[in-house]
């Protein structure tokens, strides 16, 4: 078989050959006009993004996790208490992170494949008035859920508490009405819906958070937040920043932004539902309970099928990239990921793909089953 | 005048093409055993360059300044107390580090152009038996000096007190005799003598230091050496890592390895003799008082001559970057870098656009002055 190397990961996805040639461009100095131009434009591009016009934006030259820990050490002090939501991998990451730093976490937890309703966090809340923030993920993408951030934050514009959230699967696939809901702080990574390699971190912080901004007592130097604000007054950044990342950051939020962002999550919405629709047509089980995400479609292992050596498989000999699960989920899901640079025929390609190697496995395929099922999506579509 | 864009920048420097285009490869998942050889070959390469066998040497999604926080929050606690060398803009960025993290830093302070000699180091050692690490910088590159790592190294190892050392600027151009002279941490950046772009730090961490590590009680996730370490048993890194640049590393640190590590060292002293000779041909002076380094020449603004102008018309008109001084240091020197993806042609054009740019300013120049002399350099030398 002639390969052609496909992403349907959870990030990194893939990037557009567009962008992948604007890292390649020659070095160019960051303390110049030339950068600051491209600098600044990302910036401006990364709130549209977050669809905020009154956050302050920075691009950090690290991972999402990095994006995340900025966020707590900015906002918090020693012993402070924090609600976190954790309904997967990365939520648990929030708990991780305020142990890290002597906070005091509360974990409002569901099992894998569900969500924390915004009942359950204003009951939290009232039970916690003490917490000075509270973390969450919009898409988890270790499940598949999505989270309800809108209703969330209609609590937490109440109650004062800060809403941050860790949108680095979600940035660009599903709404994230940063100004409008009244989000405080939306942490991001590079490598998902942005269309780009890993290695930029964004953080989008509203204009309320400065004060307890001022307040914190965590230590920071790196990730510090007064720092990247007063850098950014001279339109650049407090260390030297990823070149070549943020040049490829223009080309692809340029590409965002020419398809209009509502066209953008209608896209998401469509590839996800014909990806759901072809899992089930192959008489698969969709893992997630409730939320499911446009980012990608966590389907159950079929019985009797080694899935982790399917989806290997995929990889090694069509050059078709899915993911098995991770930790305790190992071996019992398989997740479709679709966020990024995917159009409709991509899904075809990745269902075909499934279908073929199913198939080989031993399990019941008719031909063409999943291929049908999203092609119906799709032509009854109008993106 | 067909304009070149070349950097004669103290980082991020020139990038070759080859690098370049490795980063525009088109993205791959850094889950799978493709990414881990890549990651686990600059891995090696890296211990190469940092000239251990010993050390574990880790890839940070950062730029240089988060692997300088990685060596203070992994080894130090709250009110610890450190020595640390300030010659410069990096070695104060230690005592910034420092204090941000609640550690006592006593700082060696020299004035700008100047080091601090190991007999220096020697005292302060013996005044401060209870300092747990003395952090210093190699080459500082604010000012164009090279510190005495080998001294000081040979000082710490008696006293057991950490030999942290910044060699973000001097990596692949100074030699750095890890495990030879006894260091104990050590740092970097990409984008100077790795001759990549911005965006990974490194770290080396010496068998000895586990057990500082293990003691730390500095708060710590991103930047958590044990998570790393943890994480590299597995051939991956805790949170994702910079495909693109990691495979960029991969070409450069070939390159690097292809031209022998002694001879990358001889041709930066070569560079550096030859700039030294051609500026001073001008009747320029150099700033740098002692220990001049191999990683770029500072030299003072000649009196009556508006240097930001100048280097900014070089920029603009030539092609040609160079960059002037920093803070206090503004429009009192200027500095010509010559670290990475240098060769001798490319001094001959930085030379030949200083004269012409200094001549057209009212400073008198004897045309091709500074040329011959770089030139009586390069004829005598055999690399």
């Amino acid at each position: 078989m002639l390969k052609k190397n496909m992403l349907f990961t959870p990030g990194p996805t893939m990037v557009p050959p567009e962008v992948n040639l604007a890292e390649a461009a020659p070095m160019i100095h960051h303390r110049t006009p030339q950068f600051s131009q491209i600098f600044m434009d990302v910036t401006e591009g990364m709130k549209a993004l977050f669809e905020t016009k009154e956050a302050d934006v920075f691009i950090l030259a690290s991972s999402g996790t990095g994006a995340m820990e900025t966020s707590v050490v900015n906002l918090l002090s020693p012993g402070d208490k924090a609600l976190f939501i954790s309904v997967g991998k990365f939520g648990e990451r929030w708990g991780e992170l305020l142990k890290a730093y002597g906070c005091q976490g509360v974990e409002l937890k569901a099992e894998y494949g569900r969500v924390i309703s915004a009942k359950e966090v204003a009951d939290a809340l009232a039970k916690h008035p003490d917490a000075k923030a509270l973390f969450t993920t919009q898409s988890e993408t270790s499940t598949g859920v999505v989270s309800d951030i809108e209703g969330y934050a209609a609590l937490t514009r109440k109650t004062g508490t800060l809403l941050v959230v860790d949108t680095v699967s979600s940035l660009g696939v599903h709404p994230l009405r940063f100004d409008a809901w009244g989000v405080d702080v939306a942490v991001t990574g590079s490598q998902k819906g942005c269309m780009l390699p890993p290695g930029l971190g964004f953080i989008a912080v509203a204009p309320r958070v400065w004060k307890a901004v001022e307040q914190s007592k965590l230590p920071k130097y790196y990730f510090s937040l007064p720092a990247m604000k007063k850098a950014i007054a001279d339109k650049t950044t407090a260390y030297t920043p990823a070149i070549t990342l943020i040049r490829a950051a223009k080309v692809a939020l340029d590409m965002l932004m020419a398809e209009g962002l509502e066209n953008v999550y209608a896209r998401h919405a469509m590839l996800a539902e014909a990806s759901r629709a072809g899992v089930k047509a192959l008489g698969l089980k969709l893992f997630t309970k409730e939320g499911e995400s446009n980012v990608l479609t966590a389907v159950e292992a079929p019985e009797g099928i080694k899935i982790d050596a399917v989806i290997k498989r995929m990889r090694d000999e069509f050059g078709i990239t899915l993911t098995g699960g991770q930790g305790s989920m190992k071996g019992r899901i398989f997740r479709l990921g679709h966020m990024g640079y995917v159009n409709q025929f991509d899904i075809l390609a990745a269902l075909g793909a499934l279908e073929k190697a199913l198939s080989d496995a031993g399990y019941p395929v008719k031909p063409g089953s999943a291929l049908a099922a999203a092609q119906e999506v799709f032509l009854k579509s109008k993106s």
